[in-house]
């Protein structure tokens, strides 16, 4: 039987507000719909199997060199095509963390060590990672900050990481997908060193920051140019639509969108985060544009009553019942959200 | 390099009209382009990672178990999450054939065998075919009707050919993406045999007979559901966006529009050939949505002059110069690429 194991199905459930799905709260800008809108008028066409349009505005906004980007129809699918391309027979992924990683490597038959983030270490990744970087490791999959937590790798740490996996041979998967979030991406992203890490692979999304799931676009940066294209090499000649192409080419103009985002989740998260500590939950110090958080089992199940989705992370490797994600989202909606659970644990 | 072995690059060349892709002439259904337009709204939310609205009604219409349906970014994306999920050793294929058979079994580092498809036996799959079925096989790649000849595999032999593979544990892929341009495609289809043979995997597409492979939609049928289920778990998610899913829809209610597709396609292409032959070129007997020719060395360059777009054959494996492919399209159109063609062989 096939299954979701992911947020966002509000095609079985009943939803008036969707934190289970970490998008955007602005939703998508007026000018990706409109694109949209203008693309089905290019329907008939295939689409441009390369990406130029689009991979040339990336390069110069980005300053990164169009062979150094590779799109495709949405970061999971990059998950799924450079673990393909790869073939490693060992990789070590943090848990908790996004399930798809897993589930990638589980279908190339690869064996997955598993690195525990501990709750009595704040569920940070510790220097100790460094001692599991062991020669017999292909591929390693990072998230930064991680998804469900929120919560960044120190800047040292990350490099001692990517010190140790180029030495050892191990390609370092670096998923960024929520990086745009921070208030500084800049001073996080590991972007200025793909040159001197051939080993690294950071990967993106327009996904997220631009609330465009729908569309499904993301792309993956890596300074290896023959290994690029074998990534291109494990997908089909024309795996990014025409809407997704010509959404993604509006997106990237959208500076102040972007801006005006970080600052809403900046004020919200906060808000939010006290807000649910005073109704007595325990929240975890995200960065990104979701929350992290322990409280009664079943707290799911209760909201979802009410028609307001939270994720439950009781699926993570790593996490048992009474761990929750919630999206930062607009005030209105997370007054929604904050009112209804202090009302639920007023009689758990 | 990463290079788009295939046609319909009207990204790079200056197009009048493009013979080059085999899509249908009437262009997309306006359903489709309105569903397309609407979804614009949908882009922030993830799409049903199960598609199961169009597996509903795709089972409906085709009287078919919603078990035996997997949907994706377009028959290219099985094609490769296919070969991935059955990790075969060694595959067969017939040559001249569709290139991304070729792609994803390289990509996934597995032996291909050739079947020659003989210009003097008019290019059609003979008996002997079942001779190259051997123990050794995990793979067979079959297409009908063929591309880029149009000529369909002889129903007797087909089964002949299902019973062999039954018999020898062999998977028999059977991309029957143009079969809905044919005059009687329930004819053809294996799909009735699904039940006997769950070692049949059949491949559509929405890309050609709805005009819309800008937006990735196609599907698997099989009745072996764990199989599904595996090739399932070799893709993302959320693979099949929501314009696509919103389009497939649309697409499926357009039963007026695939009538008069055909209708017109069978008019057009015996005078198109009729017109071709008349001009000089060896035209073969297509059943499908496109001609396949033998004529002089650099006819597709000469025809790009003027802004007509063939698909030049050299590239496929088992051709060589002087092969091509052209789309039957409307009569005007049509026109515009036979007359150019008799004029251009005058002074060759």
């Amino acid at each position: 039987m096939r299954q979701n194991p992911h947020g966002g199905d509000i095609y079985t459930k009943k939803c008036r507000v969707d934190f289970s799905v970490n998008v955007n709260p602005l939703g998508a800008p007026e000018s990706v719909k409109e694109a949209v809108r203008k693309s089905a008028e290019s329907v008939e066409q295939y689409p441009d199997a390369l990406c130029r349009d689009l991979t040339r505005a990336l390069s110069e906004k980005e300053q990164l060199p169009e062979e150094n980007i590779l799109f495709a129809n949405g970061a999971a699918e990059l998950i799924f095509a450079l673990t393909q391309a790869l073939r490693p027979k060992k990789a070590l992924i943090a848990a908790p963390g996004f399930a798809e990683y897993e589930a990638a490597l589980s279908a190339a038959g690869c064996f997955i060590r598993m690195y525990p983030l501990q709750k009595e270490k704040g569920f940070l990744l510790q220097d100790d990672f460094c001692d599991d970087l062991t020669d017999d490791l292909d591929l390693v999959f990072l998230c930064n900050p991680n998804n469900p937590t929120g919560l960044t790798i120190p800047q040292e740490l990350l490099l001692k990481i990517l010190d140790n996996c180029r030495e050892r041979n191990i390609y370092l998967v670096l998923d960024e997908c929520f990086i745009e979030f921070l208030p500084e991406p800049e001073k996080v992203t590991m972007q200025g060193k793909l040159d001197e890490y051939p080993n690294l692979l950071i990967l993106r999304a327009f996904t997220k920051i631009y609330a465009m799931p729908g569309l499904r676009l993301g792309y993956l940066l890596c300074s290896d140019e023959d290994l690029l294209d074998r990534i291109s090499r494990s997908m089909q000649s024309w795996n990014v639509s025409i809407p997704a192409q010509m959404a993604g080419l509006a997106a990237l103009n959208e500076d102040a969108y972007v801006k005006e985002a970080r600052e809403l989740i900046g004020k919200e998260r906060a808000w939010m985060k006290a807000e649910l500590e005073k109704a007595g939950l325990t929240v975890w110090d995200s960065c990104a544009n979701y929350l992290f958080f322990e409280g009664p089992k079943g707290l799911a199940a209760r909201l979802e009553k009410g028609g307001i989705l939270i994720r439950d992370c009781s699926n993570y490797p790593g996490l048992a019942d009474g761990y929750y994600r919630a999206a930062v989202r607009t005030h209105e909606e997370n007054q929604i959200l904050t009112e209804a659970v202090s009302q639920i644990l007023q009689w758990f």
